[in-house]
């Protein structure tokens, strides 16, 4: 079993127009919502791929009843903990016109110390009642917390010996590494932002230094670099880039390496699955989506290379 | 007392960002919501200038319910019927850097009859329960309905002795006329949609011949025209244009007409009135709000002439 924690689940809201004009009224011709954040797509997309696993984290008011409601519709196990104020939302407008979206992103609720500590008890609760043995922290932390939050979180796992995958950026990364989870998942960009070196090898020996022990360095349409802490390392990429939508691949990478940490994949299988989840996350036209046939055909299509 | 009518009741959202730029992604500075809807806005005035007044109309689901908790919390009574499907909400985003919003209306649930027998039924039964000599039926018809059915709520009102104003634009607006509502309250822009006609005279004639009674035409800052059945006809309006949020402004216009009807007034005092209540809606920064202390130092500058 594998548990995906959100901190910071969304509403995801879409709104399509004709066309966005900025200063003009616009009617939305249609609406969609879908319970969002990095956490529940990783849940979702490991429901789609038959692996068991279960949905936490914190969600509050009318949009965390949304959030729930639509997870319970779509078949995605959930048990989340209410956080006190009104869940964020985050608003996408597409135009018909052009087809890419413009995002509004709530910043959600300020969390005190009671909410943060009900999903700390709650977690802790969970993984006495669930045999999980892979926990996933995803995601942005909810504002008012200390950046070293995501810390309490991994040894909440690691005190039920599960192994723990944390997926942030910047300081709630560089926060996560003093409990020195299992395995940290940047991609080139939070990298740098966690660190300050542009160059891989430099920013991956700097995580290191903070407590991080094996790497996976997404690279996007080139792929990710997987740097264990004993062995050798794997660049795994496909032979050209696919076109589709970006939104939520990172989230199936995250679904597939929890996959390979329950199922005792070797580094190298991993590197493949993360690949093939993430590209078949890419043809799908909304995140936490994935279809196995996608998954079974892109695996056969993976370049490796020792690095 | 006034039963404020709002068939298809929003759920106002604002979003505060820097500077919104198409095809991008936004952080929320801010984030407020609020009932919203043009018969709310009616109540909510009626509320602040100290007439009994109670709204009522269809909400549903999530945004339903957040649409009574925050009437509930300003204190304006209620009494929504559920109707169904999730209640539309509006997205306003506001640019610091340009002040003007953007806007996305939600189109609202599709209504089937009966939602909408579920509305004319508990009109129906407020009017047999509370003492309303006025029935203010305001905005957009939820989708879904034939382009007539405000002349139903209209009869109801009627059935119940109670006098009946519609602010209504288009289709709206000339369905409502078969019943013969007391006031119609069309802007220009309305008119001319109604009725296919530019000229004042000639729009308001065609208007009557529809069914319309007393008609009150709204010019923005050039004032308004009011044209009864019987006796002279007003032209009100103030010196020179107040700058401000027009936004709620036709909604105070309508209050002020509703407290005159139900208080006795003439037709000039309620032109003055609702000019006066309509200008200082505009000096408040939202919609529904209105200071009763700007609407006596107003009152004292419009301009009246007979027309």
């Amino acid at each position: 079993m594998i548990l995906a924690v959100t901190p910071n689940a969304a509403l995801d809201i879409t709104y399509e127009v004709d066309e966005l004009v900025p200063h003009q009224s616009h009617r939305v011709t249609a609406v969609r919502q879908r319970a969002g954040g990095k956490g529940v797509n990783v849940a979702s997309v490991l429901a789609r791929m038959g692996h068991p696993v279960m949905a936490t984290g914190l969600v509050g008011g009318a949009a965390g009843n949304e959030i729930r409601a639509d997870l319970e519709a779509r078949g995605v196990v959930a048990r989340f903990v209410d956080g006190g104020g009104n869940s964020r939302r985050t608003v996408n407008v597409v135009s018909a016109v052009h087809g890419d979206a413009t995002i509004f992103n709530e910043p959600g609720p300020e969390l005190t110390g009671p909410g943060w500590q009900s999903l700390v008890a709650g977690l802790d609760s969970l993984l006495g009642e669930v045999a999980a043995t892979v926990v996933v922290l995803s995601g942005s932390l909810p504002p008012g917390l200390p950046d070293d939050a995501y810390a309490e979180l991994v040894d909440v796992g690691h005190a039920h010996e599960a192994r723990v995958i944390v997926d942030a950026d910047g300081a709630a990364l560089r926060g996560a590494l003093r409990s020195g989870p299992e395995l940290v998942v940047p991609n080139r960009a939070e990298l740098a932002r966690a660190t300050g070196a542009q160059d891989l090898a430099v920013a991956t020996a700097a995580l290191r230094e903070l407590g991080a022990r094996n790497v996976l360095v997404s690279c996007g349409a080139d792929g990710l670099v997987l740097m264990p802490e004993e062995g050798s390392g794997w660049h795994a990429r496909l032979p050209a880039p696919l076109s589709g939508n970006p939104t939520g691949a990172g989230d199936a990478l995250v679904a597939a390496l929890a996959a390979g940490l329950v199922g005792g994949s070797t580094w190298q299988q991993m590197a493949r699955d993360a690949v093939t989840w993430s590209a078949a996350a890419v043809l799908q036209p909304i995140a936490g989506e994935i279809d196995p046939a996608d998954v079974a055909r892109l695996a056969r299509q993976v370049l490796m290379e020792v690095r």
